[in-house]
C-alpha cells in the first residue's frame, strides 16, 4: 500500500488497514468500524485512568493519552484507534462558540448574536482559529495519526446561510491548508495533475473527515469541501444522503447513540438495517454522535461484532 | 367567509383574517406574520404581568392570559394573537420526553433510552398524553381558538426511525381526532366526500399546524398527517421545503430567531431573502423557533414591517 511510505519513520507497521482503505474508496472485505468518544467514560478503566490526575496533566502525559487510547482497543475489535486528546484544541468553528457563549447553551444565542452584529471580528476570529488549527493538525499526522476528523458540532444551529458564510468556507480552507503542510512537511507526495481523483492513496495518504452535526441541509457541499470523507448524524437516512453526496466520497456513521440502550438483539437488528442502508462500499460504520457515559460497554462490543458480522454477510450475498 | 359561521356564539366579527386565509390555502393580499412566542419574557410589560402571581395562577386567570396574549398586538400589527397557555398541556412527544427525563436534558437520552428499552410501555404513554391531548384540543377551539398548532420540538432528537414509529402515528391521530372532535361538538361542518380537498375552508374552518422543530427529514410526512400548515425551522432551504412537500400545504416560518440580534437594515434583508425563497402564496411568515428573552421588541417590530411591507411590493412586480 502506498500509504505506508509517507508513515512517519520509526512507527511500527500498520496492522489493520480496512479503515483507510474505505477512506480512500478502496473495496474493504467487511465494513470498519469506530466510535465517536470510544475511549470514554462508559469504560471503568478510563474513570480510573483519568481520576490519577488532573485533566490537563493527562493531556499532557503521552503514556496516559496512549493509555487511554488503546483501552477501547484491548475491549473491542475497533478498526481505528482515537488519539486522546482535549478538546480545546480540535474545533475550530464549534471552538469560536465556546469562546464567546462562555460556556455550553442550548440555543448559541449569544454566539450567533455576535455573528449577526460583527461579521468581521467574527471572521477575523475565525481566521485565527483556521491558523492555529492547520499547523496543529499537521503535527498530529507527523507525530502518527493517519486520519483526521474535523467536528463542527453546531452547525444546526447555524442553518444554511450562517453556515455557508461562517462554516463552510474555513471548513474548505482547513482541508487545503492540512494537505498543502503536509506536502511541505515531506508526509505527502506532490498532488498528481488536477484531473485525477483526490481519493486515490498516492495523494491523499492521510484522509480527512468532515462531521458537521445536524449539518444535513449542506450535505452537498461538504461533500465538495475537499474531505474524503463525510461523517453523519442519525437524523439522516443512508440512502437520501448517498443519492445526495454522489460516489465520490465515503460516508460514515450513523446509528442513533441511543441505540445502544436496547438489547444486544435488536442493536443487531439496528445495524444491519444501517448496513443494507449504506451498502457494502465507500462506507465506515460508526455512531451518529459520541457515546454516553452511562452506556453499557458490552453493547458497546455488540454493535462493534454486529457491523464486522453483518457486513461480511452482505458481501456474499 | 364560511368560517365565520363556525364561530363560537357569542365573539366578535373576526377582524383580519389574513392568517386564516393563507393557512387554508386562499390568496392574500400580503403575507401574514406572527411569532412563536410573541407573548413573552422579552417584553417588559409581560414580566410586569407576570411577576404580579404565579405562573400557574396566570394561567388559570382568564384575565391574566387574555391582557398576555394581546400585549404584543398593542405593539405590533400581529396577523395572529396566541393564546397564553400552560407549555405542560400543549406539546405531546415533547411532553413525554419531559416526564421520563424529569426535566431539560441536551440529548434527551433518558427519555430516548425508554423508547428502546420499553417501547410497549412508550406508545401506553402516548396514548394516553393523546387521549388527553385531543379533548383539549377541541375544547381550545369550543372556547375560541381559530387555528391549533402542535409541537414536536425534539422531533431532532428522534432520528428518522424513532420519529415515525413515535411521534408520526400520533401526530397523524391528534389531527384525525381533533377534526372529528369539532365536528362532534358542532363546530366544523361534516366533511364533503373524499375527493373534496380538505382545504377548502367549508371543511376545515380550525385549520391546523404541525411544527417539528428538527424534523427534516420528515417534511414529506408531516405534510401528507392531515394538517394544513407545516412550520419550519431555520435549518430547512424554504425552495427545497417547497420542492418537496409540494402544493397542497401551506408553509410557516423560518427566520432565524437569532436574526433579530442583527441591523433593523440587517432584519430588512433577511426578511425580503425570505418572502422571495417561500413566495407570495400558500405562506405564512414567521421565525423558525420562539423569540428569546433577550430581543429587542423594537426589532421585533422591523420584522413584523418588513414582512408586511415586502409581501405587498412582491406582490405587485
Amino acid at each position: 500500500m502506498e500509504a505506508k511510505e509517507s508513515r512517519p519513520q520509526g512507527f511500527p507497521e500498520l496492522k489493520n488497514d480496512t479503515f483507510l482503505r474505505a477512506a480512500w474508496g478502496e473495496e474493504t472485505d467487511y465494513t470498519p468500524v469506530w466510535c465517536m468518544r470510544q475511549a470514554g467514560r462508559y469504560l471503568p478503566e478510563f474513570r480510573e485512568t483519568r481520576a490519577a490526575q488532573d485533566f490537563f496533566s493527562t493531556c499532557r502525559s503521552p503514556e496516559a493519552c496512549c493509555e487511554l487510547t488503546l483501552q477501547p482497543l484491548r475491549r473491542f475489535p475497533l478498526d481505528a484507534a482515537i488519539i486522546f486528546s482535549d478538546i480545546l484544541v480540535v474545533p475550530q468553528w464549534t471552538l469560536m462558540t465556546y469562546m464567546v457563549e462562555g460556556g455550553g447553551s442550548s440555543t448559541m444565542s449569544q454566539a450567533k448574536r455576535w455573528l449577526y452584529q460583527r461579521p468581521q471580528a467574527s471572521h477575523q476570529l475565525l481566521r485565527i482559529l483556521t491558523d492555529a488549527l492547520v499547523p496543529y493538525l499537521v503535527g498530529q499526522v507527523a507525530a502518527g495519526a493517519q486520519a483526521l476528523q474535523l467536528f463542527e458540532s453546531h452547525a444546526g444551529h447555524l442553518g444554511p446561510q450562517l453556515f455557508s458564510k461562517f462554516a463552510l468556507p474555513y471548513i474548505r480552507d482547513v482541508s487545503k491548508r492540512v494537505k498543502a503542510g503536509l506536502q511541505e512537511a515531506g508526509l505527502a507526495p506532490v498532488p498528481m495533475p488536477a484531473e485525477q481523483s483526490c481519493l486515490q492513496p498516492e495523494i491523499c495518504p492521510f484522509p480527512q473527515i468532515i462531521f458537521a452535526k445536524d449539518g444535513h441541509f449542506a450535505l452537498e457541499e461538504l461533500a465538495q469541501a475537499g474531505y474524503e470523507v463525510v461523517g453523519l448524524d442519525w437524523t439522516v437516512a443512508p440512502e437520501k444522503a448517498r443519492e445526495r453526496v454522489g460516489k465520490t466520497v465515503t460516508l460514515q456513521g450513523n446509528l442513533d447513540p441511543c441505540a445502544l440502550y436496547a438489547s444486544e438483539e435488536e442493536i443487531g437488528k439496528l445495524v444491519q438495517q444501517m448496513l443494507n442502508d449504506f451498502g457494502p462500499q465507500r462506507y465506515i460504520a460508526n455512531l451518529g454522535h459520541g457515546l454516553y457515559p452511562d452506556m453499557d460497554p458490552e453493547h458497546v462490543g455488540a454493535f462493534v461484532d454486529a457491523v464486522h458480522k453483518h457486513s461480511r454477510l452482505l458481501r456474499q450475498n
